[in-house]
């Protein structure tokens, strides 16, 4: 525990997460205090950032030569190149880091940070479901609190405060089922690339986007769960739930449940890890509109139907299987989604390839950085040969 | 905190929350023991708890010569009389006392508890509406904490367990409303006593039936809340949720909702304050029936229609007055159900007898036991009063 202000390094500011994170830090200047600001290529956020927060350190991953100088023109302090994220999470002013970067990008700088002994707030579901044995081993060596943003996580989160996990019986994720949760398999088949980022509840990337629709997103909040939470898969359960306002469950073992509800919204779960074990004062704000449950009217729950969603399967295999199989999940997925969202495969041809992929992969156990790393570019190459035979 | 086995006092033994109390100390016998059991006039039933519980205090009211002769021939050890439930409730052994008699037969015996260091469980309304002032301030003197027996506040309980007071920004209860939650208040003046004692959701005894459909029950468990968690009532919300699943719910400072689900079960809050801070291994078992959220199904939630429901309007107003306002209620309330229930009166007649006695009354501020008793006893003699002149 940390007492206000916090000091935070933000990884990948220019991000949905990252300017959300920025927006708590606006409403609460008396709490919070950016030590450092890091992203990859928004040059021009980046700098507009850095004249409000004024942070002590500013990295730019900057990978081209025209980003690198765009980034010394408008940043004359900047530390280029991919060892900025680590110099901006590991400042010896920083309380808590932020790791909002996509992909396995800030997976170095989060092992550093946790070795600096900071607190790590995960907003990026690779880090944790790629290198979760690494992350948490790390952080129970070095008695370390992993904090989750994301609405589901941070629900299940809150329903664990001052409970004890060996009196968890189930955690229960909750889906909307994305824009295919009553669409026959059939007409699966044929679904456009719009229909699948039309999602009900959520406003996210396209990546993400099609991640909810595969339910693949569902699959890897799975896998996060069970590293967080230190919960055996087989005791974590979805259900489907469309409305989005319960965003998890926690089962006890005497049969209670408790589950945490909100409007959709980013900025709470932000608020949750940066603020923990505190709450800060957002309710009815501009961050936070009010739940009027007279207007709710109505929650619907349902089962999920696995044979629709084979995505949500394989990443359950995958996490099973471990070692390195679920980098090549998420490699070939990224891959498979690019590929879905170019309009070159169908959407379920999405676990087509993935399931290909896990099945030519060859893992190592207990593996390091950089065989994850390894194996998740290897699954992104062995994804576009699949293709080109299909 | 105490650890098991927790030695229990339980006054009001022969009753629904008793015999369901000692279901729960049959299913966890290393838990438990059971050192005092009190009731009031089933002795046949007490006697067999006593031969199944091996109790070392036994203490029966027995009202009459013929119940305290009876109760002599079947428990040679019985202690008799009112005092009985002061001795079972302070006897040195007891670690926590289940307080669930009806009325306020148990409150003297109650704050003689809170003076000898017992934990006390309360499952009785009385006790906290009408004398919350003297049991909330003789347990924080005494540093004694009240835990409920109750859905409503037990989920309230397990919501704010791991926070902080200071941070709560609503208590919400669940109301299933009633048999009488749709009904047109021009029908609402006919109803039979049938009718309202067909409850939905919840099986129990007839006079909280009848408060359950007038929804009195539930502004007198606003008022509970109110002493419970130390809130002030006009942050006390009040929803219609007819499938009583969700058992009641805590909105946070920051639009955060958590809240508590189970099929309804006595047996679930009755575990929870035995066990706290611990949870029983009882899910899946012949006490806890599982909830399978996709046959759920569906929640819904309505705002309370406060125009059909007079009497949940008059307990707010009562407690809002304070002093023996309170005491008055429930006295004009159990006079009026009674008449009721005896087919004298209709069912909206019992909002306007306990308005007119409420009116009638003049209050002492800060009242003691004695005060109380007597301003209950005054507000049964006017009910009836004003009943012969309508």
């Amino acid at each position: 525990m940390t007492a206000f202000p916090k000091r935070i390094a933000l990884l990948g500011s220019t991000g949905s997460i990252g300017r959300q994170t920025l927006d708590v830090v606006r409403q609460f200047p008396e709490h919070f205090r950016v030590v450092s600001l890091a992203a990859r290529s928004n040059i021009t956020l980046l700098a507009q950032q850095v004249a409000e927060f004024h942070p002590d350190i500013v990295a730019c991953s900057a990978e081209t030569p025209e980003q690198q100088q765009a980034a010394r023109a408008a940043l004359p302090h900047v530390v280029l190149g991919p060892q900025g994220l680590t110099t901006a999470a590991t400042h010896p002013d920083v309380d808590i880091v932020v790791a909002a970067t996509s992909g396995l990008m800030a997976l170095e700088a989060t092992l550093a940070a946790i070795e600096a002994g900071k607190i790590i707030a995960v907003a990026n579901k690779e880090t944790l479901v790629m290198a979760g044995h690494l992350v948490t081993t790390a952080a129970r060596r070095k008695g370390i609190q992993i904090f989750p943003i994301d609405s589901e996580h941070s629900a299940i989160w809150q329903c664990l405060k001052g409970e004890e996990n060996a009196e968890v019986r189930t955690l229960i994720l909750t889906a909307s089922g994305g824009p295919f949760r009553n669409t026959p398999l059939e007409q699966m088949r044929t679904v456009t690339v719009e229909q699948a980022l039309a999602h009900p509840t959520w406003r996210m990337g396209p990546k993400i986007t099609i991640d909810s629709a595969t339910l693949m997103n569902k699959g890897l909040e799975v896998i996060e769960a069970r590293w967080l939470f230190d919960i055996p898969q087989e005791r974590i359960q979805v259900v489907v739930h469309p409305e989005s306002i319960i965003h998890s469950m926690v089962e006890f073992i005497d049969g209670s449940i408790k589950m945490q509800a909100s409007l959709p919204s980013m900025h709470l779960p932000i608020m949750n890890a940066l603020a923990y074990p505190h709450r800060l004062q957002a309710a009815n704000s501009s961050l936070i509109r009010d739940l009027h449950w007279a207007d709710v009217a109505r929650l619907n729950f349902e089962a999920l139907d696995v044979t629709r969603f084979p995505c949500f399967r394989l990443a359950l295999e995958a996490a099973q299987r471990g070692g390195t199989y679920p980098a090549v999940l998420v490699g070939a997925d990224e891959e498979a989604v690019d590929l879905f969202l170019h309009g070159k495969i169908k959407l379920l041809e999405i676990a087509t390839l993935i399931e290909t992929v896990l099945d030519r992969h060859t893992s190592s156990t207990q593996p390091t950085v950089a065989e994850i790393i390894d194996a998740s570019m290897w699954a992104r190459r062995a994804t576009q040969e699949v293709y080109r035979t299909i």
